[in-house]
């Protein structure tokens, strides 16, 4: 599986929208459903309201210390009591972007505790990062993530807490989209 | 201008190439001349023998000193006087991408001085990174290198020492294309 990403928000999908909130910014097209593709080079499929593109790749912030404590306890995706999931698209502000990696960091991590406040959700919250911003794409990220219906109250709490942190304070455009697996 | 770019080797460009030489790894198809686009979506022209694809981004270990440092004396591309070229594609070994932020940055500069070095070569050496592994490209980065003639020992002392360093242990391709601009 190579490490390109699309979401498609349509009229036909795997994944079935329960809810869609702009928490900032601009919103996007209110759709059904939400597919999920492994594809490169992307395709625009028929009836797609809009398609998001991104790829994984290195950890950007996390010391040896953090990324030891994530990999110990990260849950995998298709797990089948997962049948909860999120998307959520995000754009963080040119101010962000013009700070140097040491200034991101402090502001991530020592000031906002992105990685220690996840952690506490993990392993009933699986997730998966994937960058847009070098695409030219209009979201910076976009982050999966999957849970058991019972969670969903540990997810809430985990928004939550983010978006009061610092961090979050550089976020200019951000959607939640709340979705429900259609099982075969 | 966009930050996705290409670099295309074949018979014909704004740049005819001087010397080629594979510096660790597999090589590349040996040409007479590369062109330097700014195309997104990327397209491989008639004739090319290859095409290196990368986008700019935002900088990813330097410190505010450091970033403060490089702007106040960087100089653009494209200066009249700057006729020479080096097109440098490389890649990092599979235990570079494993280490976590830190250890890269530690390696990067409190070990290997990337930054420091560089600065003693501006401003008569110009230059440009673009990131490709996120593409799943053959190479991690590609660097861009303009200067003047007179300049060329001083940029052949650059890459020496930069290839001396603990950094340069994680490179396993390197292939280093000299070029001179054809005026029209």
């Amino acid at each position: 599986m190579g490490n390109q990403f699309q979401f498609v928000g349509g009229t036909r999908g795997r994944w079935a929208v329960t809810r869609m909130t702009t928490i900032c910014g601009d919103g996007l097209e209110p759709t059904g459903f939400v597919d999920v593709t492994n594809a490169d080079p992307p395709v625009r499929p028929d009836g797609a309201a809009w398609v998001l593109r991104g790829f994984t790749s290195n950890l950007r912030y996390a010391t040896a210390a953090e990324v030891g404590a994530l990999r110990a306890i990260q849950p995998p995706l298709d797990r089948p009591e997962a049948t909860c999931a999120a998307l959520i698209p995000l754009r963080k502000s040119a101010p962000w972007w013009d700070l140097p990696q040491d200034e991101r960091r402090a502001i991530f991590e020592e000031t906002s505790h992105h990685t220690a406040i996840g952690l506490e959700y993990l392993p009933p919250i699986a997730r998966r990062l994937h960058h847009c911003r070098d695409l030219g794409e209009p979201f910076d990220f976009v982050t999966w993530f999957e849970f058991a219906p019972g969670h969903a109250p540990a997810f809430d709490a985990l928004l939550c807490r983010l978006r009061e942190t610092r961090e979050w304070r550089f976020v200019e455009r951000e959607v939640e989209i709340r979705l429900r697996r259609i099982d075969p």
